[in-house]
């Protein structure tokens, strides 16, 4: 990517009403723009960050089986009087058609679409089990909305749903996708500060599981149980059978400010009852199909990232999702040529990077990279060209180490 | 892909109040399940075509130059009166937060976005051009929706605007992105059957641009002159100035029913002055900003394509845009493990490949192929197997041809 090609602008500083450190340092970075509260336009720097994050998700649901697909946000009243959640939930955008008279809502959760979906292709327990999963914005009308990106009016989230013989089976599949979600942390990058949380179950089962990404920005609360990996959230930690079953009285607990950034619900028959999914079983008799669905907000992921890791000044990008791996810097327009015969180098390697040919000085651009938080910058200048005629400078962000190296080396 | 694994399931026939060949052909073939009129999930392989054109859109745009971004669908009512388009637009869902009381609309372009915002990033004549383009779900309160897919209530579009110093540099760019637009819709296979249609430009310019594809279905008319390959549409077609302006009443027009897969509005200064984007010359003076926009239905374009292709019973995919290229079938279960290794072999090539591993009779699966239409089927079978340790039977689905051939030359 040239640069002087990508819509992007920087910002020393933004007078602006957010209060939140990561919406001012995606701002400031160029990576989204503010049109109102708490909603936001991805611009590409934005876009880039996003699309990684979206692709690691996507690369482990399809590796637990799960298809993708794409449900639509906005839903008919009908479906959702069906489980009384019309009148429930709170937060939703709700609209009347002018033309058809239509009551509709933009809906953050699909059960009322993907359950009856999902009927029409069981029949028999040979049809099971079933696993989907979509990409989609989702509308919420917040009454709240204070961290900015962490709770968007208008935020992208993957939503996952699977479909069971029996809780045998869900419970087995359960801990393939469990598994999933700690890959998916850790290859964004924030697997060691995120945490399996046990939350209330509602109706249905017992516990439900957070996924709960520590900060200092965070608006929950969560107990550390370091001995096990897990935690339990401020709904259940004063429950005395919880604190019997892991024996809590007698534990180290650390409380932690965290930010939810994904969850699994047990749903069992919750929604299969009413839209009555069932199947025939081996002896051909009808039994009840079971649910769990799993979420992950990733919109508000690319917010927690940077209030988890960033220092006073800068975004620090996982090497994972950061825009770019390399941007290359030319000390002089002189060696305008040898920077492009580098990006060039590494284009043809499907290397992810940027090559700053901005008309702007070589102190600008290095600021700029600073601020947008490129993992390695590559300095070609005179000092770099007197070493041999493939070196360059290579500086690490996050350790600011320097070497000299053949860039035909570099991957 | 495993069609055991996939989201799937056909059906001869449909019991539906579906009218239209398309909506009609993708239901049957598994490609989108229907919510409610005019509104569909996409299943996964629907997803699949969707996502290949997307990708064709998306290499052209960035290929012009074009940065994607993301602009919120949700947008406030201000900036709509800033242009006095809040009442002024029809299709509109419009409503009020519960809790803000601030007012909404879903908005199904953009304009009003993207002109403040790109003003942001335009001081000299040095930040000109800008380009900028979105995949959006697009949300409209459609008063009349009679063809199925044609006229989705909720629709992926991708919109593009262009922002120009003079109007010599908006008419050239212009014809770059004209041939962006004839590549895309030559890669995804309508290219002969797709014209540059000449319509009304509104207040700000003469024409508009369409590029219309011929199909029965079709809901407008055009009027084609086959020497210059332009059409008109028949807002125009009367206009006497149009007709001395082409010399049409001495040239053979041929009337087709036509559906519009994309547009190219010329902007001006529509939205560029209210609100006041100006860049300075290299003389300092301000000037205004000249925009343009280009969009593509892509969501219409799926259903376009079959209604332009299909036969009396069947989906026909350009092979750019088909779901899968190759789908395997083995004439017994004993030849599955010959199946596997010509399915891994074309996976480890990169080919897009599907293997029909179902529990179902091999007239079963070929009936299946003809429905989601692949643009080859592999058979593995004795007879096969029998010329040669390597030698699968390749069936072209358009033409009927069959060959036999070492699967290992296949890509």
């Amino acid at each position: 990517m040239y640069l002087s090609k990508l819509l992007l602008r920087t910002y020393k500083n933004i007078s602006s009403d957010e209060k939140s450190i990561n919406a001012q340092l995606l701002i400031r970075g160029g990576f989204v723009d503010q049109l109102m509260s708490w909603i936001y336009t991805l611009l590409p720097l934005g876009m880039r960050v996003m699309k990684k994050i979206e692709n690691i998700i996507r690369e482990e649901m399809n590796s637990v089986w799960a298809n993708e697909i794409y449900m639509p946000a906005l839903q008919p009243k009908s479906n959702w009087e069906q489980t009384g959640r019309w009148e429930w939930m709170d937060n939703l955008f709700k609209f009347t058609s002018f033309y058809s008279k239509i009551e509709y809502a933009l809906w953050p959760t699909h059960e009322e679409v993907v359950t009856p979906l999902i009927k029409k292709f069981i029949e028999s327990y040979k049809d099971l089990p079933q696993v989907v999963y979509q990409f989609q914005s989702k509308f919420r009308d917040e009454k709240r909305a204070k961290s900015g990106v962490l709770r968007w009016r208008e935020f992208l989230m993957k939503d996952c749903y699977s479909f069971h013989a029996n809780q045998m089976d869900l419970d087995t599949y359960y801990e393939t996708q469990k598994e999933a979600y700690i890959r998916i942390f850790n290859k964004i990058g924030i697997g060691d500060k995120t945490f399996l949380t046990y939350a209330s179950g509602g109706t249905f089962s017992k516990y439900s599981h957070e996924f709960q990404t520590v900060c200092e920005a965070g608006e929950d609360t969560i107990y550390y149980l370091e001995e096990k990996n897990i935690a339990f959230n401020d709904e259940i930690i004063h429950d005395s059978e919880v604190r019997k079953e892991f024996d809590l009285d007698n534990q180290n607990l650390t409380v932690l400010k965290t930010v939810e950034v994904g969850n699994i619900f047990k749903l069992n028959t919750k929604f299969s009852e009413p839209f009555h999914v069932v199947y025939k079983d081996n002896t051909g008799e009808e039994n009840i199909v079971y649910m769990w669905c799993y979420g992950i907000w990733v919109g508000r992921l690319m917010g927690t990232v940077i209030e988890a890791y960033h220092d006073e000044k800068w975004i620090i990008w996982p090497e994972a999702i950061a825009p770019f791996k390399y941007v290359i810097i030319g000390l002089w327009d002189e060696w305008s040529e040898q920077a492009k015969k580098v990006y060039k180098s590494l284009l043809d390697k499907w290397v992810e990077v940027a090559l700053d040919d901005r008309d702007q000085s070589f102190w600008f651009k290095m600021k700029d990279a600073d601020l947008i938080w490129y993992p390695y910058k590559i300095i070609v200048s005179d000092k770099t060209l007197a070493q041999g005629e493939n070196i360059v400078e290579v500086v690490a962000r996050s350790s600011g180490n320097t070497q000299f190296i053949d860039f035909t080396t570099l991957s």
